[in-house]
This record gives structure tokens, C-alpha cells and sequence, in this order.
């Protein structure tokens, strides 16, 4: 890693600390911070608390370099960002979208949204340095296209990066939704974690896996596709064409499914009045009703978590990570939507692998795929920039 | 990585190759090289085919420096072997042996076998620079002691290291036997492949990892521990308490198990004539009557391999390897076991993560236990020498 990795990934650090994390000398290090100071790619904050008696400046990412683009999308939900270098959240937006209406709606919308935003922020397209975008489907990391995406057919092999090349000269940087979500929890973490899982819970179900301390993206790019494993196999049949998959069975529009069949069975007041309300039901709905102690949302809720529990058991009986980190539009619904996938993930799984095991909600929460993405712009960026010298 | 780690997984290397492998001036090598092969730790034997007007020599390490003790034990086998640091296999010995026995008694046996070995090769004790066991359960790397291990209870935290220091001043190392298994198959492959998985079928069923070119054992040392995923939630109790775990359906003795019952409910005339001449039926028996086209030991193999494929198909959707080697003793079995494992895979993953996996029995076969330990031996005796530099 070059000094400005480490500068990033710390999110702000002594000369010292700096010289050691990058195996240099003191002397050798000060000299090419002194250089980066006076491009202005590097700026010089506060004081960090000292250990003797001098001054300790922290060394961030200078604001001065630009900005950054952060793109999460969701099968259902669209949201845009303005991000710092140091990933300051400087303006962002989100929206209802449907990623089925295909690229060429979806992004338009998209580069309407970077230019308000920057607007917002008084940034110009040039002042732009990198842009990280998550989709919901796999992706072949190298070329940033979607391969053969179940929920968005229309976007196979349509390069993003060739749509916002007519406003942006800056690298754009393409990845699963889950993967950024996970690489955004890692940089969070400055990497204080080596092996965890992200599970995104939302329309689908999907799974960044970190492992050796970096995002692990599988053989061809779609390592994580855990919403289609088998948890019964008499089950319903999904739209992948097999029986019994997690996400046909657990995910967003079953909870929704089963709480219209609930509401108009007449097992839930609450459901029924928000279904003639609102015409229809969906998983915020469900939340809600679940969070006011609807008992009929509540069995919803736990049957869903179960299930998905009982897939992780598989991934975690098979991978062993020290954290499982729940995200998506789930984590809306709350403590107990957790304790169900918890207390399916124990009793499944081998003693040694859940002995030390946390499962909680993602730490970055409802920001997670826009810090992500821009955490994706910048390593990327950096990277790029190393290369090139 | 060092020199000569270079040198040892490239298993034969040109001055040229290693210099631009380890990233050092080609005189700075030559220099280091040099030095190596007057202290003779590299030997320069044959000649590489040239790729210009100059003789081009290949380094490996000398077989001066001493050999290496490497263990493979299985929870109804043990097989003990010298290699040379190149890895060639100067002499070995395999016998039927029950780790249920306890540590005592079987590494009286180990110790026995590595004497008599070693006197086979003309070797002594304190030519053994390294000594690598792979053991049939979960174990804490670092301390090289087994924790909670299912199948041995009797060697929970015991040090096999203490018990080998008597004789060997040489570092001791252990690990799982799935994962030895795997770094044996990355090392054949000079690191060729970044991520595939090893799955040892035999009496458990064991997974290893290997995660961008390095065996990954996961947060707390229990990755690939696959044998107890569930295959039906209906199924009969494992000993680890749950219900249908792959294992307890389809491994060794469930395989035996119901080659018994066929045998005795007068299924196959076969089965039932090995029955009475041997008393009981194991493994060995029942692949021997399905390779000779017997109808109810056929479908007892094809039963297993689907279950082991249903298992693996969650597996390959989380994590997307490029290859899936099958090990252990189901290797004997033959192509029938395979067939149905691959069918049953290709049936359940998704598209994208089958489309170009390869599926095989490992190449390395039954040896792959024994190489791999010498590999764990070579490679962390290495990495020591370097740490003490």
C-alpha cells in the first residue's frame, strides 16, 4: 500500500503511525509527506493526542483534491451522493426507482442527480476524482458490467462506465451492492477485521464476504449469491428456475405476500387497515405493524428470519467469520427480525464456529452502500494513480 | 516472500524467474543465489530449456539441507512419510489405525514409524528440519492443538508438539487435514489457482479453503467444517445433536450403514456374499461392488454423491470457486460418486457460479494428504528461518 492508501484507510494518522503502517523510515516518510503537503494532496488537521511532548498533526486526505460520486442502487431504491475524500457525506438524495425500467431511464436519472448535487455542494464534473457505483446483481469487477443480473435482465453487459463517460472524465468503479456495502464496513473498521460477512436483506438476499482483510469476489465475480440456497426442498419454486431458495422464500416480497394473505384472512386488524389504506402491502408495512407489536407481522418476521438463519448456519458452518453484519431495507424492522436470525444461526451451527460469532445489524446502517461506493472511488482511484507513476 | 520460499513453491526455478518473481535486480539475486549455493541450502541441477544463447540452470533446495517428516492421519488411517525438501517422497508408510485410541497410544505408533522411516532413508533424527501432521479435526493453528474435536475427543488440546519434542528439536506444525490436503494441491499448482475448495469425504466430510492463493481457516479455525451443513431438515440426528447434517447422511459410515441393510433385506447378492465372508461392510467394500455394476451398492454411491452435491451446491453459490477437488477415500469409489456430485451441484448453483467450475477428484489422489503435510513442514520451516533472520 503507498502512504495515501494508508492515509485513507486510517481516516486520519500521525507521521508516525503513517511511517510504521508503511514499513518506511521516519525521515523517508516525512519527506514525502512534506512533498504531498505542498501539492496539496495531503492536508494537516487538529493535533492528534500527543504521547511525549510534541505536537501530533493528524494527515488526512486534502478536501482540495475533489470530490467523490457515490452511487448505491437497489432493486427498488435509488441514492445518490457527494462525498469528501476523507468520505464526508457532503450532499446526497435518495429515491423510489425501479432498476427494471432499464439503464438508460435509471442512469439518466442518476446524472441528474450527481448535477444537483454537485450543484449543492459548489463542485464543477472536473472536480470529480473518482466514482463508485453498487448495483444489485454480479458484476465482472474488471470491466464494471453486469453479468446475466436475475433481477435486472435489461442491464446485462451495459457498460455504466461508457453511459457517464459523455459527463465525467473520472474512473468509474463498478461493483455488486453488497461487496461496496462490506468494503464501506471494512474502511470503517480501518480494517481491524480480517474475515466477516455483510448479508444485504431487502428484494433480494446477497453476501459480501471479506476475507484476509480485503473483499473476496469469487472465481468469476459472483461469490456472495446466497439468496438462492436450498432451505427446503419442497419448497415453492423461485424465479432462478429451482425449489426452495432463501430469498423466494424470506426476502421483501414474501413478508409483503404474506402479509396481504394475512390482512385479508382477517388475522390482523393492523394489516387489514394498512392494506385498505394503502391498496398494498409492502415490507416497510410489515415493519411497521411488527415494531407496534402486530402479532400476525411478528410470525411473518420471525419465519423469515429463521430461514434466512438457517441458510447462514450453512455459510457460517462453511466459512467461519468472526462477524455476520445484517443490511438492506430488514434492518428497518428491528430487535426482532435480528433475534430470529440469531437464534436459528446457534442452534445450526457448530459449537466452534459460533462460539465467538456476533451478529448484528450493519454498523453503518442505511449509509452503508453510500459510504461504500465511495470507499470503492477512492481505494480504486489511489490505486489507479499508483499505477500510473 | 523470500528467495527461498520462491524457490520452494516454484519446485525447480531459473536465476532469471526467481529474480523477477521475488521483484529484486537479477545482480542482487545472483548475489543472494550465489551465497545459497556456497552454503548449500540450493543445489543448481540440470538444465532449464533455454530461452536464449546462454545455459540456464535450475534451483531447487539442496537436499543437503535434511528432510522433511510429514503425518497424514485419518480418523481410521494413519500414514506417515520422509520427503525431500523438494517434496519427492523418499519413503512412507500407511496403515489402518483409530484416532479414537487417543493421542498416546497413536503417536507411540507415529514415533515408531518415523524411527524405522528415517532408517529406511539413512537418515537421523536430527536431519528432520521440519515435521508437518494434518489431524481429522478443528485446530487452533497457532498452538497446533486440536479444539473440540468431534471425531477424537480424547485429543482436545492436547500438544502434539510436546510429544514429538522428545525425539525432534525440528518445529512442529499441525493442522486440519482438509486444509493440508489443500496446500499440498496449491503447492502442485505453483499457486496457479487463487480460490478453490478441497472436500475430504471419508469417515467426516471436510472442506479447504484456499482464498486468493493462501488456505484460509477463518475467524476462529473451524472454516470448511461443511460435514455438518443440512441437507434435510427432516433427516435422522447427527452426533453433534442436529438434524440431517451431510455427514451423518452420506459419509463412510452412513454408506456402510445402509450396504448392510440392503445386503441383509436381500437387495444385492453381492453385498450379501461380502457380508458373510467379512462379517461387516465398510466403504472399501461397497465401492468395490459398485465398480463391478452392483445395482444397490450403485444406488447407495448415487444417493451420497447427491447429497454431497447438495450440500456443495450452498457452497458454490457462496463462494464461487473455480475448482471443487474431491478427496479422501470416495476418490476409490471411482466416476459414479463424481457423476452424481457434479449433477447434483450443476442442478442447484446458479448459472454464473457453475459456468466454469471444474469439478474433479484432486489430483494429487491419496498422496495428497502426505505431500501437503510436507508442504505445511517446508513452508512454515521457512517462514521461521525468516522471522529468526
Amino acid at each position: 500500500m503507498s502512504l495515501l492508501d494508508h492515509v485513507f484507510w486510517s481516516s486520519g494518522i500521525s507521521r508516525e503511525a503513517l511511517a510504521t503502517g508503511a514499513s518506511v523510515s521516519k525521515s523517508r516518510a516525512n519527506a514525502a509527506v512534506a512533498g504531498l503537503l505542498e501539492q496539496g494532496v495531503l492536508e494537516a488537521t487538529g493535533e492528534q493526542v500527543s504521547t511525549g511532548g510534541r505536537r501530533a498533526e493528524t494527515l488526512r486526505l486534502s478536501r482540495s483534491i475533489g470530490v467523490l460520486l457515490g452511487v448505491a442502487m437497489g432493486a427498488t431504491g435509488l441514492e445518490v451522493g457527494v462525498l469528501a475524500p476523507g468520505l464526508e457525506l457532503l450532499a446526497h438524495h435518495s429515491e423510489p426507482a425501479d432498476v427494471r425500467d432499464g439503464p438508460a431511464l435509471v442512469l439518466s436519472r442518476v446524472r441528474t442527480l450527481m448535477r444537483e448535487l454537485l450543484k449543492q455542494c459548489g463542485a464543477k464534473a472536473r472536480d470529480v476524482i473518482g466514482i463508485g457505483i453498487g448495483v444489485p446483481g454480479p458484476v465482472d469487477f474488471g470491466s464494471g458490467q453486469l453479468v446475466n443480473p436475475p433481477l435486472m435482465p435489461e442491464w446485462n453487459a451495459y457498460s455504466i462506465r461508457d453511459d457517464l463517460r459523455s459527463e465525467y472524465s473520472a474512473p468509474v468503479f463498478v461493483d455488486n451492492d453488497v461487496n461496496v456495502m462490506a468494503l464501506g464496513e471494512l474502511w470503517r473498521m480501518q480494517r481491524g477485521l480480517q474475515n466477516f460477512l455483510v448479508i444485504k436483506v431487502g428484494t433480494g438476499i446477497g453476501c459480501g464476504i471479506v476475507c484476509h482483510g480485503q473483499v473476496y469476489r469469487g472465481a468469476t465475480g459472483s461469490a456472495g449469491d446466497v439468496g438462492h440456497i436450498c432451505v427446503d426442498p419442497a419448497g415453492p419454486r423461485c424465479h432462478c428456475g429451482n425449489l426452495g431458495c432463501v430469498e423466494t422464500m424470506a426476502a421483501g416480497p414474501a413478508i409483503a405476500r404474506a402479509a396481504t394473505e394475512a390482512a385479508q384472512a382477517g388475522q390482523s386488524v393492523l394489516l387489514a387497515q394498512m392494506l385498505r389504506e394503502r391498496g398494498v402491502l409492502k415490507l416497510n408495512d410489515v415493519a411497521q405493524a411488527s415494531r407496534a407489536g402486530d402479532v400476525a407481522a411478528n410470525a411473518i418476521v420471525q419465519r423469515s428470519g429463521a430461514l434466512i438463519g438457517q441458510m447462514l448456519a450453512s455459510v457460517v458452518n462453511f466459512y467461519n467469520p468472526s462477524h455476520v453484519f445484517i443490511g438492506g431495507s430488514f434492518q428497518r424492522i428491528g430487535p426482532l427480525f435480528l433475534a430470529a436470525v440469531r437464534q436459528s444461526i446457534y442452534q445450526r451451527s457448530l459449537a466452534l464456529s459460533t462460539r465467538h460469532i456476533e451478529i448484528q445489524y450493519t454498523p453503518l446502517g442505511e449509509r452503508a452502500g453510500l459510504i461504500g461506493a465511495g470507499v470503492l472511488a477512492m481505494q480504486e482511484s489511489l490505486e489507479l494513480r499508483e499505477g500510473m507513476r
